[in-house]
């Protein structure tokens, strides 16, 4: 089986549909042009709904998520200003690493997989003077849906902006941008939105433009200002020379997204997400996250915990062997856990084949001694 | 006429060959991944001997020409160093803004179009302790050639890093890495490679390499030591999500460029560019640039000045009209120059397509008095 013909079962870049992949092959168009204009402003307009918030103050970046990550940071953080900077995975240690770049960063570490400690990170506002809070929205290398609503109401409370990733949740799960107070979101083209990585979206909130023109070491090329500016225009433009044909990609996947409509994708991820995890319990096997009140599972990714004597490696290997890529943990979760997307254009077929698959590793290798029981929920 | 059937002869992006646009059709794979390793390893031999330099030392950024641009400054310059940054055109200009953001830029600032003095560069270098040199080669905004042998062997002398914009002359004209003393080249995917735009591939030299380790205020996404340890490892990678359908497309526009071969490749170039230039003196029209004995017309762009009572707007609207895309100047220069790529898989009929309307242009406004003499030299 070649490569491209595997089932990706991952939490991204996810299986991309047909007419999705069929638009980049486009020719190409000069970026300076009505035409191009107007591909950047219908992705604003089906963003807007997405990211719940205003279409004309989301931007695109051509990099990928922790490029948009980068981005969010650098333009409103000046050197020594204090950012808290939320950790219960490999996302979060990210912010904090790109945080420590640009302000004085204040860690709030938690294990990985554990739900965050909400007095704790009030405790941490409490202290002083903190200008930002950075979180991860839908933690992927742990399966978690952090709190986004209830940090937001702290970072409004102390008057800090609420920078939140929602690279694995936009299009997926539930994106409230200005109800929850958000101040800069970034979102991915290659998760949920089913289109090409390589790009990354942002929506900022009046405050961070506001904070971004008092900020004097933005960086160049990842200056949302530039783009915000560039957009701006009556022919609306990016800074620097554009992925066109990832544009023409996620313009397409956008409208495929729209004309499902929202709600309709998010329930449909929440659906299958959720008979991943009946599967799993059915099948014995224990979910990775330490949930509290305020902390839910993913509904767009399922991170379990290796089954005794077959690790997240081996099961990872064997799936693949057998034409289905997942993934494992990362970092320090390796071998410790493995983990399924159902992003996207996934379908329950897709689940069906990779439960089926599953089950039949987890029976061959004495994990469980019956097969059927995890399949009957999907 | 739609956009996207006219014919693009801008200096970028420019017309991407049928194969590469297919290519970019191709089903997502996982990127960290055998298959994606033998990409980027392919993609780093095919580069080898368009850069001049080793393989192993050139990477591959998801971001556009600019983003290597600053990947380049950011990676090698400590706050407070010194760095010339050479400036004739509008991509020398940008290489100081971004110069600005990490060092302590020492500006040389030519007119746009005219010709470095390499005297005063010395006197520059002279005057002490300069850790980098910035310059572009082709500087696409006036269609110059700037003289990086010479400039590279000045920075040499004085133990200082060259670092130098090939995005508009890599794969279309002669760069020699190794020789000219280079330390950091950066390419673009939309030019001379006839790829499309996002990716950005830079080559770095040892003591490149040894600075980096050096710098302390690295950015983060933009971070080329990061890019070189991740393709050093046995799986190649990039460091964060790379933009998969974009290294699709670059591979098959580096392996159509290597079977053109790449000494007949320049040929070609500089074959097209100088028909243009001989079309245009027959018609009498000025060719921008102000040369010197260090300089020369580029090979891959043709920058002319507007003839009187025709501004290279209206030039270039009017080529528009009739379904060609030109540029204008850009910037300070705009109305007063028109410019013509002759890049990547441009071909003589293209350019009789082009000349020969511009020719119609030209008579219809009376710059000319006969129509024959431009279309001629094609």
């Amino acid at each position: 089986m070649q490569t491209e013909d595997k089932l990706l079962m991952m939490p991204g870049p996810v299986k991309v549909p047909s007419s999705v992949l069929r638009a980049m092959s486009k020719p190409m168009i000069n970026h300076r042009s009505k035409d191009f204009s107007e591909i950047i402003d219908e992705c604003q307009k089906l963003m807007g709904p997405m990211f719940n918030t205003n279409p004309d103050n989301i931007v695109i970046i051509s990099g990928s998520g922790s490029a948009g990550m980068e981005a969010a940071i650098g333009s409103v953080i000046n050197k020594g200003e204090k950012v808290i900077s939320l950790e219960n995975g490999k996302f979060g240690e990210r912010f904090k690493e790109i945080s420590f770049k640009y302000g004085d960063t204040v860690p709030l570490e938690f294990e990985w997989g554990d739900s965050f400690d909400l007095d704790l990170i009030e405790e941490k506002l409490d202290a002083g003077d903190i200008s930002a809070i950075t979180m991860v929205h839908n933690e992927t290398s742990a399966g978690i849906l952090n709190p986004a609503k209830e940090v937001g109401k702290l970072a409004k409370k102390y008057d800090a902006l609420f920078i939140l990733d929602v690279i694995t949740s936009f299009g997926g799960d539930c994106v409230k941008f200005d109800e929850w107070g958000v101040d800069i979101a970034v979102a991915g083209s290659q998760k949920c939105i089913a289109a090409p990585p390589g790009l990354s979206m942002v929506a900022m909130s009046e405050k961070a433009l506001s904070k971004m023109e008092e900020t004097t070491c933005r960086p160049y090329y990842l200056d949302l200002l530039a783009y915000k500016n560039s957009i701006s225009k009556e022919m609306k433009e990016t800074p620097y020379t554009p992925a066109v044909s990832l544009f023409y990609g996620l313009l397409e996947a956008l409208r495929i997204a729209d004309s499902e409509g929202i709600e309709n994708r998010i329930k449909r991820h929440r659906d299958m997400t959720k008979s991943v995890r009946d599967a799993m319990a059915a099948m014995g096997i224990e979910m990775f996250p330490n949930l509290n009140k305020y902390s839910r599972y993913s509904n767009t990714v399922s991170a379990m915990k290796s089954p005794e004597g077959l690790s997240g490696e081996d099961i990872k290997k064997e799936m693949s062997n057998r034409g289905i890529i997942i993934a494992g943990g990362q970092n320090r979760l390796k071998g410790k856990i493995f983990r399924i997307g159902s992003m996207g254009a996934v379908t329950p077929l897709d689940l069906m084949t990779t439960i089926s698959e599953l089950e039949l590793i987890l029976y061959e290798n004495k994990v469980i001694d019956k097969i059927g029981e995890g399949m009957r929920h999907i």
